[in-house]
């Protein structure tokens, strides 16, 4: 079967750290087709895990992000296992030995897929949830004059402190297991991987969430039931999954030559209108940090998922509440 | 050097489970006299992973609780090393093999020591933080005719769901470790026991907590610094902890066969007067659940550490304002 999206090639690509990555790959899928002007550009960056695929339920005609109105280039993450990643780069940057990869690596990659390939020089709206909404961020602070949009969704600028922490211990709850080896494993390290599900299981949702037993809406017989199925050992490479939470960890829209680690000049910089939107029960990606982001952006509105599925509400989720808000927030945008 | 506590000998046991737990033995201190009339009894059950020592910095000449007002017995947990514990039992009860022990079963063996080495029949208070929380709701409700007052701190009458989620990613990250080995290890699985460590740091404290950097209240230097010192591998049995959180888990007023499940039965038979001090930002014992609680007692006041200590406030700990605030309401009880 053949694959269900392209690869745009970067060639050494070098990186922040100043890494050169050799035949550096961006694998990205569009929907929809680009009109003559070309201003009809929507991004939209993929999530922890996730890959184009998962951002599909929230494209679609008749909803704001409709293919037959606006061109939507969904660009994979670094890390993600479809575009450059330790598990499909070879030596001397194969597993443990990936570079770490920034949030403002990967917008530069997709800048150049965008401007390279399909000669965009603006950009209608970008959008993306969790690690996609750091990405949203990103685009709006190092690309202020393209960018005329940006909703984040149960992202920030930046990873905190504590976001920091929870993935610390999500990372030792894999690396506990010694089949990961130091990430030299020839079989996956189940127990840390299953461990890690676990321990996400508590962060992902609310307090509240498990308390009025929403997991009956996904069809989940008991709270056990639950668990198995959706928070056991994710179908990802462990490396993989490690160089996902290193960009997540150093994640921080100053962290550049551009601003130079005045966060608070950056949100200044961002000139795109924004809907940020938080879960008002997200665990570790909480409101305040966006309150306080959107006081310092010029045109920001702080638009809270008013939710119990914690940071899941972000994603093209079950809810149909936050799937409603999340549209509803997408066309005001879109037609402002 | 002498043990710093003296042991209750519970002889053969019977646990709620139906198993007898043959030569059980409850360890405990006691601070203060018993006055004549025996009616100057406080009983301050230990938390997760500490024992008498952890509750001392809260006795004392001059804070409420002091021990030439009161008698304070300190009643060590069921799994904590020094009372009946995996750890200290022998075979065929010895490490993974150590049965389920209740909050209720916990809190029957400390009435016999009161009752059976004391002859007393009226508590003035209990009080205690965490899982001691729990034993103190546990005492209202199985014992309301002798228990005149409660503060549980940071606790519950029952584990909420997401709290068990919590404690069972906790459990996954120790048990990644191979060298658990179902619990029959010879050396402790320090890689999981580490992960623990890690996994609990960013539940133990608040978002707000890691934002302000309040660890350097603690003497830390640097994040990466109080991580290293307070969140490592602690020095405790791997299968005393698991013993411990199996009784969390399990913790629910109800589930005996005085209440048969009935949670807001059990709730309205607590006859003491309670204060019951959740912390504002804790992340497995959140204020809701209190709230609840407090709704359904005869004679019950909420009252939250504002605070960024998260779970950690209801503890004898570093912050003067939760401690300012711990010591007022115990004497407001006290008092009443």
């Amino acid at each position: 079967m053949a694959p269900d999206y392209e690869v745009f090639e970067l060639g050494d690509y070098r990186l922040q750290s100043g890494v050169v990555l050799p035949d550096a790959r961006l694998a990205y899928q569009t929907y929809g087709e680009l009109n003559a002007v070309r201003d009809n550009v929507v991004v939209y960056p993929t999530a922890y895990g996730g890959t184009h695929a998962n951002c599909e339920p929230i494209i679609g005609a008749g909803l704001a992000l409709d293919p037959s109105r606006y061109f939507i280039v969904v660009p994979n993450m670094f890390g993600n296992g479809l575009s450059s990643s330790p598990s499909n780069t070879p030596a001397p940057f194969s597993g443990p030995d990936f570079p770490g990869v920034t949030i403002h690596d990967m917008v530069q990659a997709q800048h150049r897929l965008l401007s390279e390939r399909f000669g965009i020089e603006r950009i209608r709206l970008v959008t993306g949830t969790s690690m996609g909404g750091l990405q949203a961020f990103e685009w709006g602070a190092a690309f202020p004059e393209l960018v005329e949009r940006i909703v984040p969704r149960c992202g920030a600028a930046r990873c905190s402190p504590h976001n920091w922490v929870f993935l610390d211990g999500i990372e030792a709850a894999l690396t506990a297991d010694a089949a990961f080896a130091g990430g030299r494993y020839q079989e996956p390290p189940t127990n840390g991987l299953r461990a890690m599900g676990r321990v996400w299981a508590g962060w992902a949702l609310s307090q509240a969430f498990y308390r009025e037993e929403r997991w009956r809406e996904l069809g989940a017989e008991s709270l056990a039931d639950y668990l198995a199925t959706n928070w056991g050992a994710r179908p990802l490479d462990a490396n993989d999954q490690l160089a996902m939470i290193w960009s997540w960890q150093h994640a921080d829209i100053s962290a550049n030559a551009m601003y130079r680690g005045d966060f608070d000049q950056a949100l200044a910089a961002i000139r795109a209108r924004a809907i940020v939107m938080p879960s008002s029960t997200d665990l570790y990606f909480p409101p305040e940090d966006n309150a306080y982001e959107v006081a310092r952006m010029p045109i920001a509105e702080l638009r809270p998922f008013e939710t119990v599925w914690g940071h899941l509400a972000g994603s093209p989720g079950p809810d149909p509440q936050d799937a409603a808000a999340l549209d509803l927030a997408l066309r005001e945008i879109l037609a402002a």
